[in-house]
């Protein structure tokens, strides 16, 4: 697991190939040998884990529970619902016989075509028609709904070019199955769901975001309206970041989901569906980390804090071990998650290379003067600075500085994409400012026509309708026809 | 959601049948579309997750970091190490196309046949191949040694018969995939997490568990040692709760996996891997449950204490709920988790009768005569004793009496799988005893043939060669061969 430190590429040199050499260097990910899916390691995992543990908090919080659905589908399911087959079976590993025997002419094992599927099945590209056709079994009347349902899986799409974390074969992901009485209820479930991954980017990965509704073109297949949240990458560019659907009662229709109401008539049932996945992860590096390495929010870093001794002989670092060890009790029991980096194999210079690598926080460092003075040395991550402070309250110390961390990172992005948001009114202005890179608010007459001429002209799409901000009436900037508001335009990952 | 609380089959009537039943019932889980898979349900899943948070933080405890690998194994994977193929390649679902497309006939979505894949991939049924094949990549030097991954994820084995829980296609399990530098500390592993394994079931679960090692015949394919934890059932029968492996050099000499050692010889990496999977759901409903239900296990239920209350009138409700509010405060800051059903849709009878059913192991009811004298009901579910106590204290109360009923249940199971347990000299004696049930402790010659040929006459296994107890030599039972020391038979799950 040899750690190569140096030639991480440079963002203004080669922006893409900066994050995928991240993404590895830091050990977070990997390819794997089957094309498109990736191993997360353990790295990278610990911070999926720590997202996965305040997200399921937050569904719990809002009234949901776990379950788990299988995770193949059967063939027909996906057809029931006529856009949901469009959207989601044409690109999906299909599952076409269950066993293998050994070659008959001796070269390992070949498919056995005797073990043929009747019906063919396919691993879930998400689960809207697997769970549609079990929640026909559990509701029959109004006093069964809501049913408020989040899974923990891992799904599948069989894309063409995948980059490990924004778009692979194979992501873990959550996605919430909720179904309601009424219209109303579900479409109030599904905006809350998108404020829960909206607080979620902004108070914990400290990545804002703008909450808006995506364009016919760009609707969830199955979905009446597709809610959004959409970060800014460093390099101007969109990530899509979550998603929450108000399905109206197409899957219910699809698979026969009815229940009886309060005035006792027969009715379909009304459904959301939500989901983010490790997709999440490319939209935390992008969003923070620089030249260095990762920069981590402190909410969400495996690691929040290292300590490194700096000593000569055994003598020095047992008294160092001994000061230590009282710092490294109290901020564990302040809920801060601390390193003690004693190891002798390693110098302290790769040492710290290695830990702004991998993007942790806060860096003490206690060597023989500063036992002498009762100091210690302090290193934010975020802005590299470096300074010395005294060692009595140091824990307190490095408490108010992961806050100020994770507020700085997130007002950090703010400014950027603040800086990097264009109000833009005609049509050649557009052109000219989206090779550059950044959100442009502009006019747009609602039509899908204008929108993929738009796209086809300058490969920018309608990233969302904002939720939030300026709802003045204007003229499309294409067409000249009449537009309700501002929508925010970008290129995309 | 209809709950059907009765009917639940009598446990002497059709064990098998009261199994499926309670599953069902009690609202684990249930049959899904696609065949010998379940969904499992929220309360199941509940149950699950304590588990896993449990088992997880043991893991951590013990060294062991979290990562996740691909789904997708490539059938060539399979033949590489020559025992793991024949038993695993055998029942598994493999993909062989990455589409679908409408059907030129209109009928629905069918396969694509130009999208065929070059090489088959198989969906795991473990991840030993494809996890040492990265493994490769990690390792070079004992300094990369020991690895201690872990993986939470979802298997598949294409099984003929299945039964909830106890044996599905589709199972949640864990994967612990462990590299070490010498045979001593791989062995010295698979032991420790025998250990981690028998500490849960038997402190959490209250499944006491004898720990062994498995004879040839039923050593995980590929493993040189595979240890087990047996519990017994009510019905008598064994249930395999969980194993652990130790791999030798068998996958690194596979996947072509060595290192320099301290004496800077290349060498090839040794191995372990152990997991649990939701059978221990089977293993948890099948050792404590009754004819009323479900009885969990405190440390494992969703839901430790309900409280009812009974009433006449809003008024009544209204003195009750104010009583209730701050037990229920004190209860949660206890860490106990409780709830309060004072929904006015359902009868007191039928809230007890579901709440039974679910194994939630105290219930407390308040009524209006209770609130007159101070007084409250307690019922707890393993012996359905009913009381009147006290209110003042009753948190105190409540917390010592979950102690006692986990530790009621276990030791219940102990004498259960102490009275069923024979020692047993002669295969006459055996061969009467085993159609009785129960576990018998006999000697055999340590050959494949005798083990047979016992399977074959009389459907009993060798469930373990305990680690600890009685080591006396003996002769076998069935050739009079020598024996080093007693083993568990028992027909099993």
């Amino acid at each position: 697991m040899a750690i190569e430190l140096k030639n991480l590429t440079k963002r203004a040199d080669n922006y893409s190939q900066w994050y995928n050499d991240l993404v590895v260097k830091a050990d977070l990910a990997e390819q794997s040998a089957v094309r498109g899916c990736m191993v997360i390691k353990p790295y990278g995992y610990a911070i999926w884990e720590k997202m996965q543990r305040v997200l399921d908090d937050m569904f719990k919080a809002t009234g949901h529970v776990n379950a788990y659905f299988p995770l193949l589908i059967p063939k027909s399911f996906l057809s029931r619902e006529a856009e949901h087959v469009e959207g989601f079976a044409k690109e999906c590993a299909v599952v076409t016989h269950h066993r293998l025997m050994n070659d008959p002419e001796g070269k390992g094992v070949v498919v056995d075509p005797a073990a043929r599927l009747e019906e063919e099945l396919i691993i879930r590209p998400t689960s809207e028609t697997i769970i549609w056709n079990t929640y026909r079994n559990w509701i029959s009347s109004y006093r069964d709904l809501p049913i408020l349902c989040n899974q923990w899986a891992n799904v599948m799409r069989w894309e063409m070019r995948t980059r490990m974390f924004l778009r692979t074969a194979e992501f873990l992901w959550q996605e919430g199955h909720t179904a309601h009485a009424t219209r109303e209820e579900a479409e109030a479930e599904a905006v809350k769901m998108l404020g829960v991954y909206a607080d979620f980017a902004e108070k914990y990965m400290a990545v804002p975001v703008i909450k808006g509704v995506k364009s016919a073109n760009e609707r969830f297949a199955g979905a009446l309206e597709t809610y959004t949240i959409e970060a800014m990458m460093q390099d101007g560019k969109a990530l899509q970041s979550g998603t929450s659907h108000f399905l109206g009662q197409n899957f219910a229709k699809a698979f026969d989901v009815k229940f009886i109401n309060k005035n006792n008539e027969l009715e379909y049932v009304w459904a959301t569906s939500w989901g983010v996945s490790t997709r999440l992860m490319g939209a935390l590096i992008m969003t923070h980390s620089d030249d260095n390495g990762l920069v981590l929010p402190p909410k969400l870093a495996p690691i929040q804090v290292v300590i490194v001794p700096i000593y000569k002989g055994d003598d020095q670092l047992s008294q160092i071990n001994e000061r230590v060890a009282p710092i490294v009790e109290k901020l564990k029991a302040m809920g801060i998650s601390v390193k003690y980096d004693n190891a002798d194999n390693k110098r302290p210079g790769f040492k710290f290379a290695d830990y702004e690598l991998k993007g942790v926080p806060v860096r003490l460092v206690l060597g023989a003067r500063d036992l002498a003075n009762g100091t210690i040395e302090v290193m934010r991550r975020d802005t590299l600075e470096k300074g010395t402070v005294s060692i009595d309250g140091i824990e307190e110390y490095v408490k108010n500085l992961l806050d100020d961390i994770q507020n700085n990172i997130f007002q950090k992005a703010l400014k950027h994409r603040s800086d990097l948001t264009y109000t833009v009114d005609t049509y050649d202005e557009f052109k000219e400012q989206i090779e550059k890179g950044g959100f442009i608010l502009a006019h747009w007459d609602g039509t899908p026509e204008t929108e993929e001429r738009i796209k086809e002209e300058t490969k920018a799409t309608i990233r969302c309708i904002p939720l939030d901000g300026d709802k003045t009436p204007g003229k499309c900037m294409v067409t000249g026809k009449p537009s309700a508001q501002r929508v925010v335009f970008a290129r995309n990952y």
